[in-house]
Order: structure tokens, then sequence, then C-alpha cells
């Protein structure tokens, strides 16, 4: 027996200033199920990735709001880890079917962002944070700047390199019809935008955005013709910055994909397409790093050299990742698995790569304190 | 292979002004994997139920607060379920046990929810209802009252009978350590105190509580004597009451028991102590019902016949249950896990049982949407 992506279901993302997280999360639901050919009743259980609804919206125990919506009694289960908890609720849904205790289950990640005071979303987002950092003061692109600052100065990672993340995550979200920014950017106009926390600007930055992803998994036998997840590992390190042995990498990353790797019996030279977790285009080159798609250092030279780029050696964030495709927390590690599915299945569209057979995705929460990994083959 | 209780490390619970919620976690998590006779580097992942902790104090992301404080990098996930938050996280600690995944877990149930303001607590509560309900002005007492005047109005119990329930779990908290309210109340107080939502008055509603309780369950070889949990069951109802079949039942308490009696190979019969979800007095009288302990509609008159009592035919919160031990929510799930297996140990002090053999808990989540039973044996 094996875990496949049976149906995948998406909402636009996006500042949908007229959906609600009901709304959002109902689309993205039916569209899963109609998706995956099976009624309602079928879902065995229901994971929700959701990390703000109980801040922002004052709505907390988000599980059975889903099974009601379905007219259902099963289990269901609300798994909140930062900007993780879409591919930390996907991590729980695989293990309980590869268990063997269901057949099918139904994982929806979903976020509401738009619609509240910045002030109220810089601080709902710190949740992610260390209380520490938070007092401190500091916010997530301070965060990821600190980080930054330590890349640059030990490995000559320039600003151009980290433009060039951007460059290629919005090149690649301009094919996508659900992403939030559909448009190309060049190199110019994303190095000279303006700073948020040096050295990091605003297209460095992801989004904020509404949407939802939700995808059934099924338990199938092995000779089911279906996109199947062979991998999935999650990982935690320290939550605040300061208490990390490196900040050059994320060892929670590092450690996941590692077992990943095992997991699925392959190693990073295997995986022909990755969705990797950018939330700033300086988490995409530590992303690359961690994930082994190429040395420690190198993350920079290698988006610039194209590598990760649509027609290259390893192309990254098809779907145009957090930064152009949009990143509503929760959803987004759901989002990863259902876009690595369309590539497999070849439904990518004018984001369609020739014939991937493996591969990844990357969720992070917070500054790295939680990773996913998932390896998705066909 | 079964699956134990293999430690168990509890705080105070109560208004703990001076204590921060990761002081509460910290000794809870160490006084389990003491109790455990572990060393934190054999836990294999963790689980931590909470509600309220990024709604009241702005931190999300608890999974790897604790695998920070233990310089873990093992999976832990934070799972939010209103009131059966601790529950359900248990839920998911013992499936993957018994899945053969892990050797020991920890699971950590944690509130704060003291120390902020009173109408903040209310709102971040009903977070636990539907929307139309919270923009309704509904409060969980005025939920709990609705389905109160139900079940008096159908089934004759009397104001008497709820403040009975009262009354036995203040009796029952007088005799434990770490409750809430050590001191035991007359009938007349419990029936003349302030109505808060009529026929709910003060002393027929669990209190705002700070706490945390841990407990470390471990993959042990069918000999070990150790309490063992054999069966873990959850079930979902549809959140809005509005929308349920019938008020005067939880339909996912009774899913989730019949299938923990099944699991289990017993009936409502063999159990000789439960923990029940008390936060409000008709709770533990529709709890009884839907357990099967009594005949519907029986509730209250078996409680008033000290059926329940410690003495009684089957006890029922023996730690002083909700009511008087106190309901820091995400806590209140796991240390009904403990108060059970320190019965079962022939370790609850003055309020020890004579050799109770199997004892049952009874976490709900909102006003019935979800509900999680376990059944624990020795």
């Amino acid at each position: 027996m094996k875990v496949t992506v049976a149906g995948c279901g998406i909402t636009n993302f996006g500042e949908l200033w007229n959906r609600s997280l009901y709304d959002l999360a109902e689309e993205a639901t039916y569209a899963a199920i109609k998706d995956a050919k099976i009624k309602p009743k079928q879902i065995d259980a229901v994971y929700v990735g959701n990390m703000l609804a109980g801040n922002l919206g004052g709505q907390n125990h988000l599980g059975p709001t889903i099974t009601s919506l379905l007219n259902l009694n099963c289990p269901a289960y609300s798994i909140e880890s930062a900007c993780a908890s879409g591919g930390m609720a996907t991590n729980l849904a695989y293990e309980a079917l590869i268990s063997g205790r269901y057949q099918n289950v139904l994982v929806l990640g979903v976020e509401k962002m738009t619609d509240f005071e910045t002030g109220q979303v810089t601080l709902g987002l710190m949740g992610a944070a260390s209380e520490e950092e938070r007092k401190a003061g500091l916010t997530f692109v301070g965060l990821y700047a600190l980080l930054a600052n330590v890349h640059m100065q030990k490995f000559k990672t320039t600003r151009k390199q980290l433009s060039s993340v951007a460059v290629k995550n919005h090149s690649n979200g301009a094919k996508n019809p659900i992403a939030q920014y559909q448009n190309i950017i060049t190199l110019e106009k994303a190095m000279e935008s303006q700073e948020i926390a040096s050295p990091l600007n605003l297209f460095d930055c992801s989004p904020i955005s509404d949407g939802a992803a939700a995808v059934v998994l099924s338990r199938k036998p092995d000779t089911a013709n279906e996109v199947t997840i062979v991998a999935s590992s999650v990982a935690t390190d320290h939550v605040a910055l300061g208490k990390r042995k490196s900040l050059t990498e994320l060892l929670a990353t590092k450690i996941a994909a590692q077992n990943a790797y095992k997991q699925a019996k392959i190693s990073a030279k295997d995986i022909d397409v990755a969705e990797v977790h950018d939330c700033f285009t300086i988490a995409e080159i530590m992303a690359i790093e961690d994930l082994n798609f190429c040395k420690k250092g190198e993350g920079g030279r290698f988006t610039q050299s194209q590598a990760t780029s649509l027609g290259g050696k390893i192309p990254v964030n098809t779907s145009g990742g957090l930064k152009a495709c949009g990143h509503p927390v929760g959803a987004t590690g759901v989002k990863q698995i259902i876009e690595i599915t369309q590539q497999l299945r070849g439904k990518a569209q004018k984001r369609q790569l020739k014939n991937p057979k493996i591969g990844l995705t990357h969720n992070v929460g917070g500054s790295g304190a939680t990773a996913a990994v998932h390896i998705l083959q066909i």
C-alpha cells in the first residue's frame, strides 16, 4: 500500500477582501474532494493547518468547522506550527494513512490575513518567534535580515543574488493563474525597491495573503497510477536565533531533508522539481543549500546561474513560491504539495516542466524552528 | 506491545499570577520526564495541546518551544481543539505510538488564562463556537444554559441536581492538593449563588485557570506493569447548536465513547472511575448519560443519589473536575489522564478509591463539536 495525492483543490491566493476564511476553506475542500472522485462521507479524518484564525478572526476549533461543513462526525484536528502548519498537517495525515488507520483523509491549509490592521498581523506572525525576540521588537523580516547579513558576510552572497530569487519567482508566478502576483519584475526593480530591514527590501519579502489549499490523501494499492508521497519528515530546532548552533543554515531543514531522502531512498540529485519556503529571498538561498541542491554558501550563485529557473538543472518554486504565488501561512505547505502534484501529473500548464518524476516540498515555521519536508513521486 | 502512561507531571491549577505559560510548561514537562525515569533525549516526539496562547499571549508555535527547552530536534506538534486540545493531543500521541513510529513521546497540555482582561478571555473562548453564535453575542455559559434549559424541561432535571454536581466536585477538589478550589460548599450555597445565564449560576461554572499537565506515553511490552491506554477515540459534531440533531445529548461524546468501549472490548459498567468534562454542571449530567453510566435523562437523579460520589457506584471527577480542580483549557484533557493514572496506580492520596482497575477520561471541545475519550487500565 502507498499514500497518494488523490485530489487537489486550491483557491486564488491574494488580497481577497470579499472572501471569508470559511468561503476559502469551503472552495478548496470541495474542489479537492471532487478531484479525488470520492464523496464527502468517504473522508475518514480531517487535518487543518492554520496559524492565525484565532488571533485575527476569533475563530479557533477549525477541525470540526470543516467536518460540520461536510456533515461528518469523523476525527478532525487543527495543527498550528506557524508558517509550517500546512506541512505539519500533511505529515500527520500521511502518518495516519501509512499506519493503516484510514483510507481517505482531507488536509486543508487555510489563512485569512488581509482585512486586519497591519500591526495586528505583524504581531500575530511574531507568535511564531520566541518571547525574547518578540519583546525585543524584532519582526520576521528583521529576523531574516539578521540571517541574510551573516550569509552575505560569510559567503559573499550579493544583493543581486537575493534579487535574482525574486525575479525568478515573479517570472514563475506570472505563469500561475492562482498566484497573488502575476507580473514579471526586472532585476533592477527588485534591487532598487524600498528597504524594509537591511539588507532585505520590499521585493525580498513574501506578501500578506488570503487563500486555502486542500488535498485528499488516500491509501492505494502499490499499482495505483497516482502521485505518491514517498517521504514525510519533520524536525525542529531552537525557536530563538540566539540559541542556534549556526546562523547560516536551518538545522531543522537539514535534519528533515536527510530523513526524507533516507525514507525515499534517493538523494538530492534525484529531485526534478521543488517548492521551497521562500518567505524571504534569503530563505530560498539557504533552503536550496540545506536541501543539498547546491553546496553551503553557493545558493546565491546557484540561483543567479539560473540553475533553479524553469529551464534549469533543478527548477525551484515553479508556482511562484511564497514570494509571487503568495503566503497565506497555513495554506502554504499544502499549496506546495499541490504544485508538485500538478507538475508530476503534467498539469502545470504554462509552467509545466518536461516530464518530472520526483518532486520535493519544504515548509518552514517561523525563522526555522520547524521544518516539514515531503517527497512526491509518480 | 502496548501504550503506557510512563510518567505524569502537573502544576498547581489556579490563578497563578506569578507564573508564565513557559514556567508552567517547564515544570510539568520535567516532572513527567522524571516520573517516567527517562532522559529528555529519549523523547521521540512532542504533542502540545493549547487553545489560547496565540490569542492571549501572542505565542504560537508552542511545539518547538518545548523541544527547544529540552534541547531536542524531534517532531513537535501543537494541537488546537478548543477545550479538548489536551485530549486530542493525547489521541495523536497514542496513535503515533501504537503505529510503532516512536518509543516515548511527551504530551503537554498548557494554558495561561489569568492576567488578561475578562472580555478578552471570554472572546477568546468563544473561538471554540461557531461564527454565528459568536456574532449573536452568545457566551459559553449562554450556550450551556440553552442545553440546561432543554434538559430540565424534557427530563425534569432540577436546580438541586445541577448544584449536586458542584457540591460533589468541590468535595473532591478539597482532597486534591493541586486543585484551584479546595473548599467544600453546601448545597444551599451552590443553589443560591449569583445567576450567570439562567438557569446556570456561579457554582454551575468552571473557573478561568492557569496550569499545565504533561505525560510521557511509552510503547512497552505487554508484560509491563504500568497503566495502559486501552482505547483512544475522538469524534466531532456540528459546531453550532442550531445544526445539531438533538440538544439533550452530545453526539460527538456518544460516538467517541461507543468506539472507545469497542476498542477496549468493555462496556460502561466495567468503568471504575471517570474524569468527565464538567465545564458546567449540566455538562457533567449530560456526559454521564452519553457515556452510558446511567440512562438518558437520569443524570441529575443519578448524581443526586451519590452514585458518582467518591463512595458511589462509579465515582466521577475525583480530581474535583473542571469545576473545582480548575480548567486551564489546553491542560484539562491531560490532567484527566493523570488523575485516572494516579487512581489506577493507587497514588490518589485522600481521594484514592478502593482498587480501581479501569478508568475513563472524557474531554470536550466547545459546546460539544469535539469529544475525546480514553480508557485506561492497570
